[in-house]
């Protein structure tokens, strides 16, 4: 079992222990996902980017982002728990991809999109 | 080494590779990630709940969830590498905190938020 | 003076009165209009569709949809203000664009995307 | 018949003639309120806080710009229609409501939460 297994393991036994899989529609996870995304945006709000590079050095701050992405971890392993994904190959295979779709030569130092890439 | 160590690596690799570190201000990386929570989102536009559910059981509606949750993934581990979180002991904290929040016999069957759990 | 135009001059009024133009960066602004979508968003969650429909005939959700509905506003005329749009045209004149690339005769009773009709 | 009336009324007729409104429940309205922010995010993914300000001066950019500010606008016209919402008096409340929540005396110059105003 792997870490990414034993965390869902453990995430669904809690879940069952609370009923809480009624509830767990696809729909209201990926909703929650959003949710939780929108959480971690929320700590950057009225801060410029100076101030957004030097959260992590607040204590306070760090454990906030801490928590948002666990919450944002939970919810990714529910949703690919639903829908029959195994994530870690799922982000392996898809920086592969992404390495075809940005070869070095043409990528190196640029943030182009791939379509646009010359 | 665990699997998002190792996960984690291989996509350090792949960014220092392209040179796009400049481009991985801590703000971005939490703007992509709720870009791509919503490419999540997307997929669900304009479907009822029943045709929600039923998207995992499409081959190409399952490979564009799985591509999607792996951009979430990959963009999650990217901020956790940034604010130096160790997410899968991250992820464990907060499950317990959680079952700290909703304890069983109160938020049994309930979806209510632990502030109003009676 | 049209009914976009009174609404902004109001809320510049009550954004100057509180000096808070310097938090006002465009980025920061369309950050905010995401997190008041989310927060309308976050009334749907853990809901299904027959729920979601019978939000409006409740009373205090009605107000809180009414609330954030205009959070939103408030936030995409301060973009609009800072970016220079007249938002009552650019809503005119993209509906104009819509129609154009939704023939009523293709897109009648479809929800495919214009790139996919046929 | 005010402006926010008037480009309701085009919007529905737009809808009406396409026979869209059996997509339009009020959850895919909010869905696309939400993906129609992300995409103005999406403006400013990989910038800087100097190149997001300089936006607007590039007429390609401030295009795109008043089309995302549009379509934000056009769905959020849906939402208040399918919710029975006068969004033109719930702004001029919601304004009226925030100034009692920020007075000028306590939150001149400051972004903090009027939870936290001193």
């Amino acid at each position: 079992m792997n870490d990414f297994e034993a965390l869902t393991a453990a995430l669904l036994e809690f879940r069952d222990a609370r009923d809480w899989r009624q509830f767990h529609s696809l729909r209201n996870l990926i909703t929650s996902l959003n949710l939780e995304a929108a959480e971690l945006l929320e700590l950057t709000q009225w801060k410029c980017d100076a101030e957004v590079e030097a959260m992590p050095a607040d204590p306070a701050i760090h454990e906030a982002l801490r928590d948002e992405c666990a919450d944002v971890l939970l919810y990714l392993l529910l949703i690919a728990d639903a829908v029959g994904i195994d994530l870690a190959a799922a982000a392996q295979e898809k920086l592969e991809k992404n390495a075809r779709k940005y070869p070095v030569d043409k990528a190196y130092g640029s943030r182009a999109k791939y379509t646009e890439l010359g």
